[in-house]
């Protein structure tokens, strides 16, 4: 039995990348950007102006000239107008191109406007004013964002504006998820009185889409035969299989003696945790990996959101260093020497300070409450007792705001 | 103009329901539940054996019996076996249902196993160990997840687990995204030196994908017959219309004026904030609202993490009322009698407390920021310095953690 973060390196270990694609842009929310984004023009590609009013030179102003013969009206989009001579102004508006021939921008605010002449009211004004200059956020050919940056809104409408109407993104790799155990019935049937429906594989698939990954699903008998023949194919034609249940001390835990009769080498069995001890982690030599999860749905989500989803960001790269720390509500204790993942609810003080209040569990088994908790935090080995104030770290598996 | 706190107040008044529609689970996932999800039977629902090992009546234990023969084997999704009497045992696995004689459950791990006969090897047991109860988490009936709960991985696995193979889910309002500006291209074109590709459109699209909400796009020339026949379009279409720019000063600027003729009845129109001043908002007697965003891609950015986004998480059920802060980390310096959107990234201390760094930005128009930053941070309008280590009230627009 090795310890969590042994287990933790191991699957690290395993990362690789898979390769690249191209895909849409209205289609690249959620993926991750593979190669660097950059400029194809300055940003802004002009010098735009900022508000509307009258573009005028400067100059002029400083000599103390304050009305201006207005000799043109120019929209946003509009061909530049240019200034026929110092004493002229254009009347403008937000986002049009600055003529060349002005260098500054009045606003109508400290404008008055009347026979075909604006007056400056204002007292002050400053050259170059209420512009966005020219290529002052990015300069042509400038990363404006860089590879394994996820592709969030904000992405999405820079590539737009860069003329991105596809980007090269990290392609996913190819997952199926097999749930196994007799006693499970697919959701639309009506269980036995000792059987109940199947929920694992449907909360994986689930949780998998905040990464745009659309995992295939497979359910199979606890029947060696059945296992071997599907797991044969499984290992064809995927990158990641995930399995859930089979793999404990049980008679008919066929998993772990069929993986590796299919030459999936085990990396380990059995990890020093609650929930969650019996997981398998293995990879057949064409590279598939395996991971071999605790049928108990609480096992099979923390070993999802501790293992799988950082293995997953690391292959398609994606920060893993990140840490995140919160402060126990209340005193926690467990005795059983195992690192034991606690349920809780995460909320945030007025100082801005992350507090976990864990759940009354009813050990691996208490699914229900993971519908209410927002995290697992990581209680260390070495101790029994936790108090209140304590900070230890979190693994979120919703979002926390 | 008006101040922050009373646009955010006029439009949550026009927040309302717009009613409830059913989807497969498959397509449930980010959507809010609408009713109460309840338990179709007790979870679990029968006393599941949470270890391999061996089912034993306790009583015999008790009276010193060591020595169980096997009197037959019950794999989760078997129907119960019963003991013939209590110096028996089944050997039994982790997910069946108990046998209705037995009561406790002795795990392999504390077993010799040998000609027939299972010897406990342990010192103690204890009365209904290495069960999960019947109804231990939720009884038949119960409310396993409430209305108004956004639809996650894990409730989508409860869901399943109850049968659910459809849920009732808030229906989202019917959106159209508008953009407007003579000066913007498509994504696909080569812009003249004076003209940019249209992004504010696509990059709300993009940010309301995370509440599954699917915008339509359109865009209308700075034209006022053409404004007026696509509204009055719009207004019959939507129950939402999101407009950016065409709402400042400038000689083009017609949409108030169109939306007024309309018969949209203005809420407000300007509100004492960078960026987003120039913020419009209405509604028309048929119910329509509408948001008209300044077309700046940062104002527009913000307004709609502001204003939009809580409208519409409040439309839908979801809480608007829990607040997130974070400490700034260096010293800021905003000194116009304007409520600031600061942009800055948050990170998380080692103590778990919230930590926000500003950019040094180009006031409203610097978009490229957009990409590293993760939220807005509110600084209060009363305020000119803002010193590090000082708490206030942020917007994240990024998943944090």
């Amino acid at each position: 039995m090795i310890r969590v973060e042994e287990a933790e390196a191991l699957i690290q270990a395993q990362a690789r990348n898979y390769r690249i694609e191209r895909v849409p842009l209205d289609q690249a929310l959620g993926r991750v950007l593979a190669i660097d984004l950059k400029a194809d023009r300055d940003l802004p590609p002009f010098n735009r102006v900022a508000m509307d009013g009258i573009a005028i030179k400067y100059a002029a102003f400083e000599n103390g000239l304050r009305s201006f013969s207005i000799d043109g009206t120019q929209a946003a989009g509009d061909k530049p107008l240019e200034l026929p001579g110092t004493e002229s102004c254009i009347e403008i508006m937000t986002g049009a191109a600055l003529p060349a021939s002005a260098d500054t921008v009045v606003r109508y605010e400290d404008l008055e406007i009347a026979g075909g002449k604006a007056t400056v009211l204002a007292e002050e004004i400053v050259r170059g004013q209420n512009l966005h200059v020219q290529g002052k956020d990015k300069k042509e050919g400038e990363v404006v964002a860089p590879a394994n940056k996820l592709i969030d809104a904000a992405l999405v409408g820079l590539a737009a504006s860069v003329g991105a109407t596809e980007l090269r993104v990290k392609t996913l790799p190819k997952v199926v998820i097999i749930s196994t155990g007799d006693e499970l019935v697919d959701i639309d049937q009506q269980p036995l009185p000792y059987q109940i429906r199947r929920s694992n594989s449907y909360t994986i698939q689930a949780a998998l889409q905040k990464y745009k990954l659309h995992a295939d699903l497979l359910h199979i008998p606890d029947e060696v035969t059945a296992i071997r023949e599907r797991l044969t194919q499984c290992l064809e034609q995927y990158d990641v299989i995930i399995l859930s249940g089979g793999i404990s001390m049980g008679k008919f835990d066929y998993i772990p003696q069929v993986l590796e009769e299919l030459l999936v080498k085990k990396h380990f069995h059995k990890v020093q945790q609650r929930p969650g001890k019996p997981f398998w982690f293995g990879k057949h030599a064409n590279g598939v990996v395996v991971f071999a999860l605790p049928g108990n749905p609480v096992s099979t989500f923390m070993c999802l959101h501790r293992y799988f989803v950082p293995w997953l960001k690391a292959c398609i790269g994606l920060d893993v260093d990140s840490k995140v720390y919160a402060s126990l509500s209340r005193d926690f204790n467990f005795i059983p020497s195992l690192q034991y993942f606690l349920q809780v609810s995460i909320s945030i003080s007025a100082t801005g300070q992350l507090l976990a209040t864990p759940f009354e569990g009813n050990g691996s088994g208490d699914f229900a409450n993971l519908v209410e908790a927002d995290a697992f935090m990581e209680l260390p080995l070495e101790k029994t007792t936790f108090k209140a104030g304590e900070v230890y770290r979190i693994w979120p598996f919703k979002p926390l705001f």
